[in-house]
C-alpha cells in the first residue's frame, strides 16, 4: 500500500482569531463563526487528485486556484466546509433558506419563546421604491416623514410583542402565539455551506439588486470572513465572478463591429436583433438594449445609435 | 439497435378532473394541482430497468410498489413529480421550504403589493401550550377568552395593513413597507416536488407532533391529491410508513422478553438500560421508557413495571 | 449585542490520532481521513439552538443525541462533516456515488493515466449466486475452480493493461484508450459528507444485503472512523437504525394477536392480508409473508400458521 | 375563495410524435423521451407568480424567457421536467451521473445479466491526445494503426465476455461476475431532470473540451429534444449561454483601453496583472494571456502586444 504522511488539520490562524465573535450586522443582527474545515490550499489538494500529480510543478497554488474559478471547476471549492451562527431579521431569513444547499438549524418558536428583538429602521433609513427596477430601492424618504413613520414601527412592534404575551399568559400555544409578530422579528439559526456554494449566495446576495438588509450580511460574510479564510480564493471571486461580465452573442457581434470601426453596422445589428426600431422610427424603452449600453459604458466603447 | 413503441404519456382521469380547482385549507389558503409526471404504472416502469426484465412475471404491480415501500427503494418513486399552487400563510411556509428538495417560485412582496389576507383565528380555535410535550398543542382556550383574542387579532392585522399602505403610499419601497406585515399573512407559490420526497414530507407532516396549520395542507395534499394520483404507492405508504412502528433494540429485547413470559427478565433490561431506576428506587420521568410503554400498548401487551 | 466567548474548534484527539493514515480494505484499497469539522458536541450544540436553552438542564448530551437519533431529527447530524480520501474499485465506487449528498472530486484519467491496479480475486473468494434472493451472494466456488478463475483473471487484467498502454503509446487519447479497462480498475477521491448522510449511507452499505466490496469500506468507515469521531452518534445509530426494527402495520396487528394469546385470530388477519392462503389451500411462497415471520423470530415469538 | 379555470396539462405535439422513439447516439446507445412536464409556456407561469401580474401586459412570453436566461433567474425553468430512457456506454455514464441534481433509476447488473454490448471504434476513430490541453483529443490516429487497435478493441471484448460468461454458468454471483467487463459495457438507465439543472448539464457537456462521447449524447438531447420541447427556452440558452462570453475584470480593461485607442496602455494592464513579461523580457506561455487573446479575436479587436 502506498505510504502517507500524517497529516493535520489545516488552519487559518486570521480565522481562528475571530472564532465565535459576533460580527454586527443591521440593527440587532450578527454573523458568528463557529467552525470551518479546509482553506485555500484545500482546493489545491482536492483539484490535484482531479487533475493529477503532474500539475504540482507546473502552476503554483494561486494560479491553479484563479484557473479553476475562470473555468468553474467548481467542486474543489466544494471541499471547504464553514458553519456560521447568525441572528437575522426573518423577512431576510425568508430570501437566505432560498438556497437550499446548506445545513440548518434554526431556533424554533414552536419550543421557546420568540426573540424579543425585531429590526428597527432609523428615520434617515426608510428606502424609496426604485423607479429604474420594479423590485429595489433607491433613494430615502424624508426624513421628517421618516420620523413618524419610525415612531410608528416602534409602536407596532411594542402592540404585537404585548399581544404575543397576553397569548402566552393565557396559555395560547407558543406555535400559535407568534402568528402575528411582525416579519422583522429576528431568528437565528446556525447554517453550514461549502465554499461554491457560499460563492454563489454571495454572488446573488451582494449585487446591488439584492435587497438591502440580506447584502449586509453578505457583504460581512464576504469581506469579514471569506477573505480572510480563503484570501485567494476570495480574490479569484473578485476578479473573475463579481467584477466580471458576461457578454451574449448580440453583445460580441455589436462590440465586433464597433471595434471594426463600423458603428452603422453595429446600428444594423441591434435593429435586426429588435432591441432597437428601424432608423427613423420611435425609440421605446427596451430592457435589453440597455443592458448593451451599459456594457459599451463600461468597456469604454461610444454607443452607435446615440 | 433494439425495437421501442411509440408512448403515450401516462394519466390519471381522477386527476385531471381536478386539474386547477382549488381545495381549500385553513381560512384562506388553498391546494390545486397544476400539472404532473407519471402514475403509479412509472414507479413500476422505473423499478423494472433497475431490477430486470424477470421480475415481469413473478410480481403484479402493487406487490412490486409494495415490496418498494417496504424496503425503501426510494428511487424509483422519484420518477413521478408533481405541481401544486399553493396559498398558505407565511409562517407555515417557513415550515414547508425546509424541505430543500423541491422546486420553488414564490409570490414576490418585492415586485407586488403584498397578498391581502392573513391567517384568521375563529373564537374556539385559539390552541393551549400542550403539556405533554413542549412544542405541540391540546385543547383550546375558553371561548369567552377567545373571542376577545380574536378581536385584537383583528385589530392588529388591520392595524399592520394600514402601515403597510401608509408606507406604500408615501413612496417606500415595497420590500421595506412589508417588514412589518405579521407572520400570518399568506403567500403564495408554485411548489414542485417529486413522489418520494412528497412521501416524505407528508411523513413529516400529516405527523400528530406537527403543527396544525402545516398537518392541514399535508392532509390536503396526501388525501385528496396523493390518493387519486399514485393510488398503489398511497396505500403502500399508510401501511409500511404512517401506520408503521419502528422498534429498537431495547424494544425489541423487552417484547421478547414479554413473549417468553418472563416480565421480570424485561424489568431487568430495562433497568440494565437506565430507563428504570433499580427496583425500589423512586421512578422519576422519562421520556425512552415512555416510548416503550407507549409501543407496548399499541401490541396489546402488558406493561411489566406497573 | 449578546456577549459570547472566543471559541476553539472542537477537536477528536483519538481521529486526529489516524488522521492520514490509510486503512487498508479489499486488496489494495484504502480510507483516509483527511479533515472533519465538528464532534459530538457540534450536535448538541445545533439542536439546543432549535429546541431552546430550557433543554440544557433537562438532559444530557448523550441522552439528547440519543433522543435526537430515535426521533430522525436529522439535522443536527448534518452540523458535522468529514472527508475522505477513498482508493475503491470502480464498480464499487458506481455504487458509491449514487449517494448523491456528498462532495467529490475523483481522480481523472482523462488528465492523469489510469491506476495501476485493478481488485484481484484470492482463489477461495469467488462467490455463489444467492438462492434466495436475487442479487446478493452466499457461499463459495469449489476453491479448485477459484484457482482457474483467479488465474484466468489476472491474465484479462494483464491483457487489459497491455493494450491500454500499447494505444497511449501510439498516441491515443487518455480518454479513449482507458475504454476497455476492467470495471474493477482502482480509482481514487476525496468524498466529503455531513453525518447524517454518512449514517444513511452506512445503514445501506452496512447492510447484509449490500454488495460485499463496498460493505468492506461502509464497515471500516463506521466502525474504525465514526465510532471514534461521534461516539455516541454512532452508538446510536447502532442501537436504533442498525439493530432497529420496523413493523408494519399487519406486523402489528399479528404480533398484538399474538401477545393477546390469540394466535389463530393472527392467521385470520395473514389470510386476510393475503399473505397466506386461506385454511386448507396449498401455500405458495410469499415475500411479505417471509418478512413477518423474520420478525417474529426475532422477537422470540411462536409463528402461528407453522 | 379566488376563482380559477379548469386547467389541462400542456403538451407540445413536436415532442409527443417522437416520444419512446429511440434516437441513436455512438455505435449502438440510444435517447428516448419517456415523459416530459411543463411547456416554455410553465416557465412564464411560474415567473408572473414571482414577479407579479403587473408584468403580463409588459413583455411577451418571449422576453420574459429570454430576460430570465439572461439574469440568471433559474427558479422558473426548474418547473419544466423531462424523463430519458437513455443507453450509455459505463464510461461515459461515470461522467453522467456526476451531475447530482438529477433522478436515476439504472439497469442492475446485480440483479441481470450484464447489457451484452461495449462501444466499439471504428478504425478511423482513434483519437489522439490532445497538445493545447491536458484532458482532450484532437485528431485520429493513422488507419492503418486504426485497424489494428479495432481488432484489438474486438477480441478483448469477446474474451472480457466469455470470461463473465464462464463465471456465471460456473455460479458466480452476477455483483462478482461482471468485475472485468471492459468500462465501455453499455447501461441503460432513466433519467428525470429539470430543463434549468438539464441546460446546465448541456451547458458543461456540449462544451468543446467535454469527452466526445457524452457530447454526442448531450447534442442529441439539446438539439433533438429541447429544442422541441421548449424552443424559446433553447434559442435563449444557445444565445446567452452557450454563445455568451464571460469578461474578467481584466479582459474589460484591456478592451475598454483598446477600444479607447490606446493599445500601450493595456499592454501595461496585462504586464501588470502578470500575464505577459515585462516590455523585452522572454513571453513564456501564460494560459490567462491566451484566453484573453481568444477573446480579443472573437471580438474582432487587434492583439496589442503581437
Amino acid at each position: 500500500m502506498q505510504e502517507f504522511e500524517h497529516l493535520e488539520r489545516p488552519n487559518v490562524p486570521g480565522l481562528d482569531d475571530i472564532l465565535g465573535h459576533p460580527i454586527k450586522v443591521l440593527d440587532d443582527g450578527f454573523v458568528r463563526v463557529v467552525d470551518y474545515m479546509g482553506d485555500d490550499s484545500s482546493i489545491v489538494q482536492a483539484a490535484r487528485v482531479s487533475y493529477g500529480k503532474g500539475t504540482k510543478k507546473l502552476r503554483q497554488d494561486r494560479g491553479l486556484i484563479r484557473y479553476l474559478m475562470r473555468h468553474h471547476h467548481s467542486t474543489p471549492f466544494e471541499m471547504c466546509e464553514i458553519k456560521l451562527h447568525v441572528r437575522v431579521p426573518m423577512d431576510a431569513w425568508r430570501q437566505w433558506i432560498r438556497h437550499r444547499t446548506a445545513n440548518v438549524n434554526e431556533y424554533s418558536t414552536r419550543y421557546s419563546i420568540a426573540i424579543d428583538a425585531a429590526q428597527r429602521t432609523a428615520p434617515d433609513q426608510w428606502r424609496l421604491q426604485a423607479v429604474s427596477n420594479r423590485q429595489g430601492s433607491e433613494g430615502f424618504v424624508d426624513p421628517e416623514r421618516g420620523v413618524a413613520f419610525t415612531e410608528q414601527e416602534t409602536e407596532l412592534h411594542d402592540t404585537a410583542r404585548r399581544i404575543y404575551s397576553e397569548r402566552l399568559e393565557a396559555g395560547v400555544a407558543r406555535e400559535q402565539a407568534r402568528k402575528d409578530l411582525p416579519l422583522a422579528t429576528y431568528t437565528e439559526a446556525y447554517w453550514k455551506i461549502d465554499l461554491h456554494n457560499l460563492l454563489h449566495f454571495l454572488y446573488l446576495r451582494m449585487d446591488e439588486h439584492a435587497q438591502y438588509e440580506i447584502r449586509a450580511y453578505a457583504e460581512v460574510i464576504g469581506k469579514e470572513i471569506v477573505a480572510r479564510w480563503c484570501p485567494m480564493a476570495w480574490e479569484a471571486f473578485m476578479d473573475y465572478r463579481v467584477n466580471g461580465t458576461t457578454l451574449t452573442d448580440l453583445d460580441s457581434r455589436i462590440i465586433a463591429a464597433i471595434a471594426a470601426g463600423e458603428p452603422e453596422r453595429a446600428v444594423d445589428i441591434a435593429i435586426e436583433a429588435e432591441i432597437l426600431p428601424p432608423r427613423g422610427e420611435e425609440r421605446k424603452r427596451n430592457m435589453e438594449r440597455e443592458e448593451v449600453e451599459e456594457k459599451l459604458r463600461r468597456l469604454g466603447m461610444k454607443i452607435p445609435w446615440e
